[in-house]
């Protein structure tokens, strides 16, 4: 198992045999504990993006995502979301879920959880 | 990685290595984006036979579900929901989390993810 | 595939190939259905001895966790919940998501499932 301990109570991920799991990544950046500004097409960006630094830091590119789980405050938000994200993954499709939650903290609307593969 | 084109913006599933990770699965049928009558009864059994539906097309059964999560839209559905869920998988017995959420689309009050092993 | 048929509708745990999946684990214990005194970290405690229970039984210990969701009935639990997990894991940080969903049964604040590694 390798794990990254660049945060005080978990990882931002860990690797465990061929596969990586990456933790619930916030629309947030630059360790602000603010969600990024401009609505939930912003927000959108800046989670798969976070996730996106991630799996850089493997050498790993969006093509090796598995399964992404999208965790949003309202599913209203799904199309904006939606767009986003197929704008983002392209051609390559990981199998998802997408699941209404109930509010998060710092005035975010999403949460991204997802599971790599290392080959 | 084998993944699976069929929808738009996600596949159905995607296997990696010996494991089938299967997307959340509304309570639908005939690609119409409605939930089928019938209440959370009907709705449990909808979205057990499209995640049964996807093992078909890789030649696996219910016996390689090796965990589920439900994800229902109110904790009242438990008991229902577990009844269907019960008579649906008999002696194999899977992980599972029960997981209540905030409201569906298209007046679903269920969503099914599955992670299955090949072999 | 090996499970562990102690639950009547589930299994508490699957072992598939290096993979432990742990069912989601409520704050109850010696069976009764009903959330422990004391308030969310009390529950927190609860939820994690229960994992660990579980990971004993397989001979492993929290340092074989890859992935903790934490599930919390309201987003103001994070707090107390956070502290309870960092002192429970130490200096072995897992990845993790943490995800405000709706009420759940017997007074229960929160909800743990994790993944471990077993080798």
């Amino acid at each position: 198992m390798k794990d990254k301990k660049a945060e005080p109570f978990y990882s931002p991920y860990v690797i465990s045999g061929d596969m990586m799991y990456i933790s619930g990544q916030l629309p947030i950046k630059d360790g602000v504990l603010k969600a990024v500004e401009g609505g939930i097409r912003q927000q959108a960006k800046q989670v798969l993006k976070n996730m996106y630094n991630l799996l850089k830091e493997e050498g790993l590119t969006k093509k090796n995502v598995v399964m992404c789980k999208a965790y949003i405050t309202d599913i209203k938000y799904w199309e904006d979301f939606n767009e986003v994200y197929a704008e983002f993954f392209g051609d390559h499709k990981p199998a998802r879920v997408v699941i209404p939650i109930s509010p998060l903290s710092f005035g975010c609307n999403i949460e991204l959880e997802a599971i790599a593969e290392i080959k």
